[in-house]
């Protein structure tokens, strides 16, 4: 089938917030996230877009009723796709309501990403968060935005496991004031030798230029940071990279 | 000034891995970089074309020759640059000899990059290398080009610290047998409490799709690994993100 202009002029205007936001939808890319979403949420999938290959051959197409399924070009899949390279298939999905994981804030290790800006590092970060079992990623207003094509396809997936819920951090703080505040600055206790109070807590990681923010540092409990070797030129670690190490000492150790 | 035909499609040229080898000539962008170039290694400056602006307030300049210095307008900055948002000052600078730290390898941590595939990954794991005083990474023949100017930007100058040498995994272990060689893969032990022979050794990062690759792995002396949470979803960690949480546990015990 010739998909319509207007139906591509939609599906490109998704690249968009304010048309994510507008229609609640979102655009998942690539055979295997496609398919990791037909297994798992296949009742977010608004529309879907294939080569014929692909078609043929992916479980779960069946279920889909037909009108949400429409074979195209690769020519056509050109047109529509975010990909220098696109990948078989995509899909219009909607945008689930953000919900906390299964265990209370108070039992669970969260995030908390204070402006990060980067689609690279925030779907980066919540591809680590899936790794090490982090439920809830808690996100400042001028983050980028979750949703945003790019960091759909550098969470590998883990948009589907990971809820991201735009909050403050004081908001935050006054829902759970007893609940430890993480953050890594410059003068910061070694991770690796601090005192951690376990397995509970919210991680603030900050923006990529200007790190934590003033009002996140205010409500920190603990300074901690992850040093560099004393001869270090570096200025600093990039944010996915200084979660990761956070996650995995903090899982470690917790 | 304005810069000839000839002269914009030269600096073009050099996104090419086969230009810059023939000329042995690569590209740094960028204020902070630019400046760090000129204080640290203005011997390997080329040329050097910048805003008026910029010419004017920036330190080094005033000692490079005069016939190395273009100002350029933010237009034909703009036509030479590899930015989406061109800032200010383009350097065409010479690749250095690539040559080991100064500490011997057999009392170094070292990173063998088999494969890496990604320019932001390489230029991530430089800039890693460089927070945690690695003064040496190898590269496989089928890695990105350490000079791609994607790379260079996502080091934020960790290019000028970090030495990168191509090599292989055979080759390095013939000429050190002793060394031992590390590896994360699946059915590795906990890198936490594995028994790490301290601060020397070969940390091998796998290819993003395809991890380590079987000559590789072969030549492991410890199987080490980042254990994901029991209930997580993720099939892997970033290979850039793995990188940084290896190296701080290194660090750490070594």
């Amino acid at each position: 089938m010739t998909l319509s202009i207007n139906k591509i002029k939609h599906i490109k205007s998704l690249r968009l917030k304010k048309f994510r936001q507008k229609y609640n939808n979102f655009i998942v890319e690539g055979d295997k996230m496609a398919r990791e979403l037909l297994a798992h949420h296949s009742e977010q999938v608004v529309s879907l877009y294939a080569l014929e290959s692909w078609l043929a051959r992916a479980e779960g197409v069946k279920t889909l009723s037909r009108e949400k399924l429409f074979q195209v070009s690769a020519a056509e899949l050109k047109k529509i796709s975010n990909l220098n390279t696109p990948n078989q298939v995509l899909v219009v999905a909607a945008i689930p309501e953000a919900k906390p994981g299964p265990k209370p804030l108070e039992e669970s290790l969260s995030l908390y990403l204070d402006g990060i800006q980067d689609p690279g590092n925030m779907g980066t970060i919540l591809r680590i968060a899936d790794w090490f079992g982090i439920d809830c990623v808690f996100s400042s207003p001028d983050c980028v935005d979750p949703y945003n094509p790019k960091v759909v396809q550098a969470t590998m997936g883990a948009f589907l496991r990971v809820s991201c819920i735009e909050t403050t951090i004081e908001r935050l703080h006054k829902a759970h004031p007893s609940l430890p505040i993480y953050g890594a600055v410059m003068d910061g206790e070694n991770v690796f030798h601090a005192k951690l109070k376990g397995a509970e807590g919210i991680i603030v990681i900050g923006n990529e230029g200007s790190g934590i923010s003033s009002e996140a540092e205010s409500l920190l409990s603990q300074r901690i940071s992850i040093p560099p070797a004393a001869h270090s030129g570096a200025e600093s670690l990039n944010a996915a990279v200084a979660t990761g190490i956070l996650c995995a000492v903090f899982r470690e150790r917790g």
